[in-house]
């Protein structure tokens, strides 16, 4: 499956987030991750940012397509050169 | 079509940018508008935006589906109440 993961997260808990969606993702925005997962990596990813997260305040969201090609994508402006090494 | 639009946009954009986009999405997260649009909608989101933005410095993706029933979706932590009235 292919996911794009959009978060809106706490300073405080923003690295840790970021350190382990980059695991199992690729980040490719601010607050965008994305990429295939099997279904088993999926469950432990949401698992595991649950963890993470304060679910009070913070929100995470998670979408998903069975396969990629189900995905159009279009993009404008300039990505980020460096958002591999903020972390 | 249904589309997800994610920014990266610089604070002097990103009022412009959100009030134009809340006219044809629903705001659903700090920097994530979705809805349905028609694609003639779809070509002039993505023309005024790129309009609004500084391609040099701002970043804008726009996934989409062809029909909502092919993206899944699963969200955690708590949305923001008063995402509507910030802008």
């Amino acid at each position: 499956m292919y996911v794009i993961a959009v978060y809106d997260v706490g300073i405080d808990r923003l690295n840790k987030v970021r350190i382990f969606l980059k695991q199992y993702l690729n980040w490719v925005q601010n607050s965008v991750f994305e990429g295939e997962l099997t279904k088993a990596e999926y469950i432990k990813v949401r698992s595991e940012v649950k963890e993470l997260i304060d679910e009070d305040v913070d929100c995470v969201f998670f979408y998903h397509v069975r396969d990629k090609k189900y995905l159009g994508f279009d993009e404008m402006g300039t990505r980020k050169t460096n958002i591999d090494t903020i972390i």
